[in-house]
């Protein structure tokens, strides 16, 4: 194989109760990547979009997950690689995640498969530690398995994927900037036992509600008492969002990763596009910039382009 | 109906990771009870063991509960029960869930099933209020619905079933007095927020590898890093016992309740054996004395005695 190209999902992290261990891929937005070997032992990436990002490997999220790839494989040659993001940095929907899993998971595919997906997770969680400082995988995994996945251990990796019933999600973007570090900053380092004690029951209804394909109990189940409380500060209009979503059909939602996004879960797509209306409506009164998409749960994860 | 006989199960709250949420029907031990109707209205109790328990109704935890559903029932008549325990009180396997929620239970199959489970569980509550001093349904739930219960949330109670493979659960309870009042003191009123997403990742795998039928990720998840630390002071030799029955090929255990009672899970017999002998041998070397069970998940809950 000479070249392959990719395309390389848009994530949701956390799934409002689970934060740090809980993902979902959407089948849009996605980045396009093209990948081909080179014989200098580095990598060289071309930006194909408008968003400035950093060209210099060891500055660019997909570039450290590739030269973490390189360092294993040690064969003395390098990958060149042309991204063209269509998921805005900074919107809270796995940007980085995109192009750091899709880099190697492309690679991978060049290579004929001889890292196992673990394998991969490991390498791209190099870039989420550049863009963040934090190596997390709730958006890598997702992006790399498809579907939901649970991250039960990151220390050892421990990735569950978790098959959900037919969805439809909404994604409101407001175009303010959340530093996914700063909202992670602002978290309490300790948190009340009777809150965790509430927080991991909705985990447990929202996975057994997932697997039982149980829509009433995904519902019940999206309720976060421990971090939306203090992030949600951060995202304007955001209780009005949510209660506006819900009132429009929504099974429930939050904040997409560490925002500014917000997500929102529908069991058919004329609901999604009656949350998408309520987004739209209370974003254009705030006179805030946004983005909105509808979309289904992305089954696959990244995915060669046909 | 004239009388009704029941017997009603031992049940294992928390498994390990999932405190205040879980809990697990067992086949065996189990009390036996027969309740009629009385004209009176009160609660009549005949205890028909040797524990000595309190024969007046508002300070026995069947008493209690059964006079809550007499409030709501408001049929100017009572019930006299007698109750053969032999899940021994404080052993930490939901002996006062077994009382309250066989108490209940029988009540409701002599009044025709006029409550719903969730009416039963909410009576039988009244009872673990009186022996501990919180209103808990993580024995209560699967006392009364059988198999392994998630508690998603006490206020409103929601309780979801979660189907498990088949499990063989091993039991020992050394003869010492743990005070589930104590066993809750003794915990901290704040966690560590990193302490919490390690427990709620084991909660989702526990839960996603119960529904699975994946036996290795359910040991996997069987770890608690919150409450086992603490609690497992209370009870001596626990880090052996655990080590040992792990060692005798148990997927994992812990604490069962408050204790001082220690379960393990295994997926055949001969392991569970192997698992007893293990328990066996660590509190005999210790001097101390105790009882064991060998059983499987009763998958019925509390259920009419031939």
């Amino acid at each position: 194989m000479e070249q392959v190209k990719i395309l390389s999902p848009a994530t949701v992290a956390n799934l409002v109760c689970g934060f740090d261990i809980l993902g979902l891929a959407l089948n849009e937005p996605h980045d396009i990547m093209s990948i081909r070997r080179i014989d200098a032992p580095e990598v060289e990436i071309k930006n194909l979009d408008s968003f400035g990002l950093p060209a210099e490997a060891s500055k660019n999220v997909a570039g450290v997950a590739l030269l973490a790839m390189m360092e294993k494989l040690d064969d003395g040659r390098g990958f060149e690689i042309a991204i063209e993001k269509k998921i805005m940095p900074g919107s809270g929907i796995g940007s980085s995640a995109a192009s750091a899993a899709g880099a190697v998971v492309a690679a991978n595919k060049l290579l004929g498969n001889i890292f196992s997906n673990e394998d991969l997770v490991q390498f791209a969680m190099n870039g989420e530690k550049l863009a963040s400082g934090v190596k997390h995988a709730d958006n890598i995994a997702p992006c790399i398995y498809g579907g939901i996945t649970l991250i039960r251990s990151i220390h050892p990796l421990d990735i569950v994927s978790i098959a959900p019933p037919p969805l439809f999600v909404t994604i409101v973007h407001p175009q303010i900037e959340v530093r996914t570090s700063d909202a992670r900053q602002i978290l309490r380092k300790q948190i009340l036992l009777k809150d965790a004690i509430r927080q991991w029951g909705n985990i447990g209804g929202l996975i057994t509600g997932l697997m039982k394909g149980d829509y009433e109990l995904i519902g019940r189940s999206l309720e976060d008492v421990i971090i939306e409380p203090v992030r949600s500060i951060l995202i304007p209009a955001f209780n009005e969002v949510k209660f506006k979503c819900k009132e429009a059909g929504a099974l429930g939602g939050g904040i997409s990763g560490s925002g500014p996004s917000i997500f929102m879960l529908s069991t058919n797509e004329k609901t999604a596009r009656n949350v998408e209306a309520a987004m739209i409506e209370v974003y254009t009164k705030e006179g805030i910039e946004f983005h909105t998409h509808v979309t289904t749960v992305n089954t696959e994860g990244v995915r060669v382009a046909n």
